[in-house]
């Protein structure tokens, strides 16, 4: 039997010194390395703190490796208010009920700390595969998944240390029956780390697929001999400490070239097609109170079986509004909210992240408030402010900007893969329309809060947000989450065209 | 059948003037009054942001009086960047495996918001109630649990405006007929609208007791007529009014009389014999290396297995390590995590709260931590910081510390009350072996994170420390969550007495 030293390493997975890994390390040696480790993983740590970024350590390998024993010890060497460990269990409702990759986004560690993962986004992949449950193409299809939530993460500068704890099967076999010799420890080999153990080679050889689709730059996979337990904890010790180093020196020259985050006044097109889908708009329709009232409850009707048709199905919703200022965003969410149980929605007004979110993703605060199946969530503004307010008012750079079209993207594509209904509005005005509604606003009592300073500075670059939603409804217009431009001017109209649009799409999704 | 306009008010609920509730407004007059009223609720937002305190909106009440409706129109008259809405459907299991208030908990909104409440935690008592599956004792300690949790929030400033949307049986028999007949309303009469509708009488003498029982300062019952849509808004919108104004004087009379927050060098120590109990722990015991090791393994086998029972028996586990200062609280935690599996525990340091958790009640942060059923949280420093570093160093008013002893209390009896087992360490040294210790830290490289200025600081109010830590131990030792005072100038002898201690109290707690 080829023992797994020499198979598992690959070209394409990178392996720490040999050295370190296979030779057996006396008590003595260990102690006063480890005492170095210790004092340079902690400085590590005080490196990290201020740092606009994250280190995740992932802890993966055969069973019997000693995963949970590495996540203890490296607590151990580690000043704990820096550090969380996570591993997750069998989904529960919350997390079943959404995307694959809520309940990773929701345990990322803040920036300037540390995440230990005994287990992450791997352990279930790799567990349906042992049950035999995944084809392969099901599985590539996870490990692309995976790939772009890391890529995702390495992109706004995570750092990722993947581990891969390796163990030949002779030795798997004889660690377990000491284990299981002893009452106090039998408890430690689980029925599954049995079956593990009897389809060693299968597992391998997906375990070299998963690690070989999935080592790319910033997330790479490094296998770690874990026969004797001292060189294993010294070789995962050194390996963080060179992972950081690289990481520091990598994102110091990115942040040479980097071009830094400006206001832009005067932004060039990225694509000129979708500024022309928005002036092509007709904005001046006809509508009499009495046509509306007549058509508004129809369409209320309408659409609250649509949405009770979701619900039924265990499809989530999730609406996006965006606009103009002043275009009726809040009037036309609560027309449509009348049509829906008011224990089945929530409105999201998108608000300046507070200190926690603007330590994470810019993605994370958005992922914090997706609906499980069955309910709806309003966003009033949303993600999209990433390539629009972000992006004019230089609150992060032009590759950060640049980036995100695809990411938003891959966002919604997670959602719909969920089943998630994806409904986004743009609403809007003319210029005119809105000067007098600000107007109209000012003279109001009750709508001055509507109005204010910054309002006005909006408004004075509308033409450089005319470009950047341009660009936004040609590069994220996709087939499972089109724009619906809304032409506002006349909010009768727009508020129907709403409910209409809405009902129609939901119908038509329901009726694949 | 004598109307409930006329029954349900009592001397105990106030109702809102009877004038604006009863009389039918013509749209005209609603108009008028409902521009002045979004005018003044949208100006009481603006003086409500930058306090520290929030406000709740309880809209409850008869089936079919529209508390759907009022959601809307509230959502609709704010402006919606600060307010939250709220509804609860079937507790998730997430929710399920935690205290019964923990999704309430987890859904307030932030200080200088309001949070509108279509579904809280009266929702479920009263729709049990309907079902007849709960009998009087049980709901009186269900209402019990909520006085106390508002309590709890009204004590900490906030303003619970709670309302009881009212509908006499045969209006409401009424409206259930209207609204079924069109096709495009049906949807809106449940099955369970119509039991309640069966069962009105019984419904109304529970709801009057749940008003009585839970009609408390700060938190007052309004009853309101539903039966003019009009009407019942302005009465409601008015009622916002009214509480605010009168929270606001409120507040403005307490700070007058409030002692402020400052660090406080000589404290008074409100109980005696808790001093005396940690002054009369034996601290310095013997143990060999090698006695150490056996024993060692041998408690750490039976933890493992009390841990499993208790997890087999759906129970969570919370420990709570507090104790001076180079105590050993992290090399204790290591040792007692060593036995258990590392996808069962978390370990939750205790930092500085985030601004999100600062703009909560001090509670709320830990609530967000606690674990599921079978699932292990340590606190590494805990709740206990209200009454030690924040007495001490003036990080709350006295009357806040004070009060918080018995908070304390009722937080840690709601765990146990759920089924948690609740285990607290104090970690005792004397002052010689601290100052031993922090010498130790300063020398050794590794360790120099652990010591720093403040640490040094905190020494020198030893004294003032003792008695905090006195009156803590006096205070918040209750049967089913008590402190172990641990000697701990022998770190070996502290680690084993630890263990021992963990599964004998969990061993003791399953047994019964």
């Amino acid at each position: 039997m080829p023992t797994p030293k020499k198979k598992l390493p690959s070209a394409a997975v990178s392996r720490a010194d040999p050295k370190a890994a296979s030779v057996r390390i006396p008590k003595k040696l260990y102690e006063a390395r480890t005492n170095d480790l210790r004092e340079a993983l902690v400085q590590l740590q005080i490196d990290l703190k201020p740092q606009p970024y994250k280190i995740l350590l992932i802890i993966a390998g055969v069973a019997g490796a000693g995963r949970g024993d590495v996540v203890n010890t490296l607590s151990g060497w580690l000043d704990p208010r820096g550090v969380e460990t996570f591993s997750f269990h069998a989904q529960t409702d919350d997390e079943r009920t959404r995307p694959f990759l809520w309940r990773f986004w929701r345990s990322l560690p803040p920036n300037g700390r540390i995440g230990i993962y005994a287990g992450s986004w791997y352990t279930e992949t790799l567990s349906e595969e042992a049950k035999n449950k995944k084809d392969l193409a099901t599985l590539d299809q996870d490990l692309a998944r995976i790939r772009l939530f890391e890529k995702a993460l390495v992109d706004s500068d995570t750092l990722i240390v993947k581990i891969w704890l390796n163990l030949d099967k002779v030795t798997q076999g004889r660690r377990f029956k000491a284990l299981s010799a002893d009452p106090l420890t039998a408890w430690r080999v689980t029925e599954e780390d049995r079956r593990h153990h009897r389809i060693y080679d299968r597992l391998e050889r997906t375990a070299l697929h998963i690690l070989k689709s999935t080592h790319q730059p910033g997330a790479t996979w490094t296998v770690i001999d874990a026969e004797d337990e001292r060189a294993r904890n010294l070789a995962i010790g050194d390996l963080i400490l060179l992972r950081f180093a690289e990481h520091r020196t990598r994102i110091a020259r990115l942040n040479t070239t980097r071009v830094a985050a400006k206001p832009d006044p005067r932004p060039k097109p990225l694509r000129l097609f979708g500024r022309r889908r928005l002036l092509g708009l007709p904005l001046d329709q006809d509508l009499s109170a009495e046509d509306y009232e007549e058509k508004r409850d129809k369409w209320l009707g309408r659409l609250n079986l649509a949405v009770r048709s979701a619900q039924k199905a265990g499809r989530s919703i999730v609406f996006v509004f965006e606009g103009w200022d002043a275009a009726g965003k809040g009037g036309a969410i609560r027309r449509l909210t009348s049509a829906i149980d008011a224990r089945d929605f929530r409105v999201h007004a998108v608000a300046k992240p507070t200190d926690e979110e603007y330590s994470h993703h810019y993605l994370w605060r958005f992922w914090r408030h997706l609906p499980r199946d069955g309910q709806v969530t309003i966003f009033d503004r949303s993600w999209y402010g990433r390539v629009l307010v972000e992006r004019l008012e230089g609150f992060c750079r032009p590759d950060e900007w640049r980036r995100a079209f695809a990411e938003l993207n891959d966002f919604e594509k997670q959602l719909t893969d969920h089943g998630t209904i994806v409904i986004k509005f743009w609403m809007h005005i003319s210029r005119e329309e809105q000067l007098a509604r600000f107007r109209s606003r000012e003279v109001t009592a009750y709508k001055q809060h509507k109005i204010n300073a910054e309002d006005w500075r909006n408004r004075r670059k509308w033409d450089a947000y005319e470009i950047a939603v341009g660009d936004m409804l040609a590069l994220t217009e996709t087939a499972t989450a089109p724009w619906h431009l809304i032409p506002a001017n006349n909010k009768r109209y727009a508020r129907l065209q709403i409910l209409r649009t809405a009902c129609r799409q939901i119908e038509a999704i329901l009726a694949t």
